[in-house]
């Protein structure tokens, strides 16, 4: 080009005319007052997309292959571990059978009955061995505030067909803030069973390697990364990809260490009962008596019946999955958790009534292994029940990988978490609060190296506090609906209100000196977050939410600045970049080198006539600070302006050779990441080889 | 805004017209073929300018003040330690005198005298003490050479007064790959010197406090960083800090520890050589005679030559910094580098007298400790002499913060190393250079956890190397000028190269298998780096060039394309941006749900009737993907098309706020970072809180 060009306003000449639009790609021209226009040329189609209507199209996800090698290897091994993408319309498909649910659901539950009963009986052996005599009629009792529960939840899922947690009923029925609470304290049990379940099987097997005599392979990791932690770790890993492959397919994989662990506690159970009642049964070997420290109070009872009520845990786990379940969906969870609580309540009492009728006292060795053992004797038939206890230890927290998830997606979608936890990947699994959760329990592990029998005491007050929340929401919820049988329902929730409340108190009494107080101060603070987000969330909607007779702020892109250092090809893409902007145009060029600086304008004279030239002395040279400072004047006298800052970026071929380039480009767009009326624009260059 | 409105094309009506921009801020417009016009209207200035024609301003970094508190408090914190910024046009008041320079350059040679004399007595040990005898005859040898390579020096000071390192000097007379092996040896050289001569430094201070009965304080450091390696580290620090604050001020800092050095060492050896020549200086204690395990040969004697030849390291400073000197800078740096040598020569010879006329062994005591001991005997000033001696240990390292950065500067104008490298900081520094040979040699000092012995072996070869180069260089030089007295002169250099070249060859074969190996490997690789980065900015600047004859590629902004995902305020802003574009103007969304995506229908047409409309429906809710496949699918069709993403971002008021947006926008940045036909540009939305 040269300047003697008039008519082309002193534009450089440009190789070829590009081709033109294809206009289907384009897309719909809005008539006034009328619905898009239909017609429009039909052209060859591009392959990743099926033309519905003009402008309408279907992204075909198997038709969009990665470009580089590297980003299809990244795909592959995406598919390998999560799976082919699944459309939102299959969502039917990914539902549950009662089947898969309850080895979802109920592996937390039902792996409590290995040790609930034994930490309710720990704590009555304080009153002497003699007391335990009691541990069966409290079981009986912890049975009945299980089914109170259960069909409390029961009413709950048909009551809320699209999910009745906690946090949906006492938020409908209590108000935001017994909501808010309720959800917090399962938000951090669910992250607490993770962990704490995880680890409780891998010790398992360290134990049992340790038995077997590989006490050297254990004892040969390092104190930080110790064996409990690298299984612990690796449980972990294994669960978050089965739970991102889906809720169906965690159902596949994790169904069978469940009912392997429902049919082993079933042989063991009606053997033992079976031998019990014949007479045949007897410990292999009883512990001395205990002598009582303590006298056998109603204090005690109560801590020891809130110890054992812990089994309950997770029970909540069904109410707040009802859509997971396949069509009718209550009808079917509810059958899932009358199961689930049939199974639960039995096992308990066939352990506490075993226990009892053998005179059996915890010590080193669990109340299920001496159990095992005299029903069994020390054979293979014994070490195969104890890898049943290890494997539902392990899978139980597969039941907070089904929940967190659920609940924060629902606390998301109401705008109490962010907004990511709601969405759904590429196998509809809540992905954001999958690997949360994951990745809380893995550093929790790691930070208490495997050691987290302080957590287990954290429990206990969230479940109860979930479960008086819910009972007291539903007592509210038949007083409003006074459906019929409502005073029924009403009598059952109130009395599961009051029990479960008196095991909250005594559980917060108890455990708030060995940790409890740690829930204590957690939970308003994690209220305390999510109301922030709220506000936040919906002080952004109400500004953002467009009011007819409010135009919004004037907004006039005024003023182009193509950022320089030196004319080349570069820098010439990017004052055609600049010149399809209408605004006033301008090359600035901060100048630490007078020689430079007159090259440039002589440059600038031949190649960019129509541009206005503004250079900045650097006396320091620094480069973004005199940049700022005449931004900063422009806005001092015209505070509205909008300014674009054009600069040139290279693509580089190598991954290397991007350090030796757009060094002051990435600055400047850390720069003024935060100013409302700046945009930085990088008009890219291609460097060949 | 309503459809009613014809002549406004559609856009929404705005509050109030913006202001005019301030002509003067524009800057210059160019007449065709004239120098740019002078006439422009006069209008209060910005503050942190000074104008100075028009579209010619002077940026006044005092004016510039950072406007958040946390930006105020950085840049006072970083005043305090690397000071005010400084002109470019400061430079000539930064320059060194020569007390200044002898105190930088020389700290390096002259620390060696502490050593040097000792390493070689400790080579001809093997041959017994009386071969001891022979060692103030190998310390004349040595200080010949010395002469020989600084006379040389002189010679490249006069002959380059623009700094005549080895690079340099290799380069022009050798050719190009000789240049780099040289720069490649000194690059690595420095920064051994670095960990080397501040980890010694701080040994001795161990030391000292052990022998004090500090013990416990010593050993109460855990293993990974213990004393030596945290006051290495500190040392590290404040050199770092130190040079950053500028040449001149590093001068200023680190003078006292060397001329304290010096004037210790004139004090000693006055005395001792006094002492000696009355026949009153004795050993305070002898060792028992060593006897010979291995015969007086000649390569024993070329070993321990290589060995004393050390002390010459850091001799090619001076010739590398020429232009830090005050004017005239070559006759500065020459008689500099005379009173270096002759310093070093005198403390090397002096030592060496003193030693053998006692008869002194090296063994757990250094031989300068047991002269200082005789001379003195154990009292005060005995330990001042050791303080001397420990402080030009640490400070030596100075000298390597002089010149690393300068050689990188040079490498980096010519192509060789990243640009950023040429780079001068707020203090004239070379800033880039400064920090990255700081943070090698602290990565080294952590990683060998202070025990940096096995360095000090990789150290000849480099030295070595160079000055073979830099002598064969010369005598190239002076055989192709011919100026006068070239024939003496070219035979000073060519002994210099011979004798450099066989102790480099001795070097190599006895240090080879005690790590030598690894500069023999080193070198090649960083040369071939070097080539490597060479390589690419040579590339890039031919494919950057502007050529007249060849137009640039054609580029014009055919598609914006505006991505939103409701109609709100935010949208309405990124509209407003994307219509100040000359191009086809498209709104994409990429819908998941269908009653989004009828609304979003609905308030275009009210909003945006002007926009066309594209809807890609993403069945797996994927969202990046079917835009990367409409990208493709526009460029399928028109190669040439440039792109114009436009998205609107949220400015949010807290940190914590950034985590609940953006997170699409983020992502949308990376993956379009690298294609050459597409831009994103995030139009800016500040939300109030």
């Amino acid at each position: 080009m040269s300047l003697e060009n008039p008519d082309k306003k002193g534009c450089p000449p440009e190789g070829k005319t590009s081709q033109p639009l294809n206009p289907e790609l384009v897309g719909v021209e809005f008539k006034k007052g009328a619905r898009p226009a239909e017609a429009i040329v039909r052209v060859r189609r591009p392959r990743a997309f099926k033309r519905i209507a003009p402008g309408y199209f279907v992204a075909r996800p198997e038709e969009i292959k990665p470009e580089t090698e590297l980003g299809r290897i990244t795909q592959r091994v995406k598919r390998f571990f999560i799976g082919a993408p699944l459309a939102t319309s299959d969502e039917g498909h990914q539902r549950l059978t009662k089947f898969k649910a309850l080895a979802i659901f109920g592996s937390d539950p039902i792996s409590s009955s290995a040790y609930a009963s034994e930490a309710a009986m720990a704590i009555l052996l304080v009153a002497g061995s003699a007391a335990l005599g009691i541990s069966f009629y409290l079981a009986v009792a912890v049975s009945a505030l299980l089914m109170m529960v259960a069909f409390s939840y029961r009413q709950t899922v048909h009551a809320y067909p699209h999910g009745g947690g906690t946090y949906t009923v006492s938020s409908e029925n209590l108000g935001r803030m017994p909501g808010l609470i309720g959800a917090a304290a399962l938000l951090v049990d669910y992250i607490l069973t993770v962990a704490v379940s995880i680890v409780a099987g891998s010790r398992a097997i360290t134990s049992a390697l340790i038995v077997a005599g590989h006490e050297n392979l254990v004892n040969s990791f390092p104190p930080v990364f110790n064996l409990v932690v690298i299984l612990s770790l690796i449980f972990i890993a294994i669960m978050t990809l089965g739970n991102l492959r889906g809720i169906r397919e965690s159902g596949t994989i994790f169904a069978a260490p469940a009912y392997f662990f429902v049919a082993s506690m079933v042989i063991m159970l009606g053997t033992g009962i079976y031998l019990a009642l014949k007479g045949n049964l007897h410990a292999a070997e009883l512990p001395p008596p205990v002598v009582s420290t303590q006298p056998l109070t109603l204090w005690l009872i109560l801590r020891a019946f809130s110890a054992g009520a812990v089994a309950m845990s997770g029970t909540e786990a069904i109410s707040n999955g009802v859509p997971a379940f396949k069509s009718p969906e209550s009808k079917n969870a509810a059958t899932t958790l009358t199961i689930m609580a049939f199974l639960l309540g039995a096992f308990y009492l066939g352990i506490s009534f075993l226990a009892t009728h053998m005179g059996l006292v915890p010590g080193e060795e669990t109340i299920i292994s001496q159990i095992a053992l005299a029903v069994f004797g020390h054979n293979i038939i014994y070490y195969i029940f104890q890898l049943a206890t290890i494997a539902i230890l392990v899978v139980a927290g597969n039941t907070a990988f089904a929940d967190f998830p659920r609940l924060s997606s629902i606390l998301a979608r109401d705008d109490y978490m962010p907004h990511q936890f709601q969405f759904r990947g590429d196998r509809l699994a809540f992905n954001t609060g999958i690997v949360f959760l994951g990745t809380i329990a893995a550093v929790l592990v790691v930070i208490f190296r495997g050691n987290v029998d302080s957590l287990i005491n954290l429990y206990a007050i969230g479940v109860f506090l979930a479960f008086t929340l819910t009972n007291s929401g539903m007592v509210v919820h038949w007083r409003r609906l006074r459906s019929p049988g409502w005073k029924r329902s009403l009598i059952i929730n109130a009395i599961g209100a009051t029990a479960t409340s008196i095991i909250l108190i005594v559980a917060v009494l108890t455990k708030f000196a060995s940790g409890g107080w740690i829930i204590v101060v957690l939970i308003p603070l994690i209220v305390m977050g999510l109301l922030r987000i709220h506000r936040h969330y919906q002080n952004i909607a109400r500004q953002l939410r467009v009011v007819p007779e409010m135009p919004p702020e004037p907004m006039t892109n005024q003023l182009v600045v193509v950022l320089i250092e030196s004319v080349n090809y570069a820098s010439l893409r990017a004052f055609s970049f600049a010149r399809t902007i209408n605004a006033e145009r301008v090359v600035l060029h901060v100048a630490t080198s007078p020689e430079r600086t007159e090259k440039l304008r002589e440059k600038m004279a031949q190649y960019a006539p129509d541009f206005k030239l503004v250079i900045i002395e650097s006396p320091t040279r620094s480069f973004v600070e005199p940049l700022m400072a005449y931004i900063d004047a422009v806005h001092s006298q015209s505070p509205a302006a909008f300014i674009t800052m054009v600069m040139p970026e290279f693509i580089t071929a190598h991954f290397w050779e991007r350090f030796l380039h757009n060094r002051t480009a990435n600055h400047l767009h850390r720069e003024f990441e935060k100013h409302p009326n700046v945009t930085v624009v990088m008009v890219p260059y291609l460097l060949q080889r």
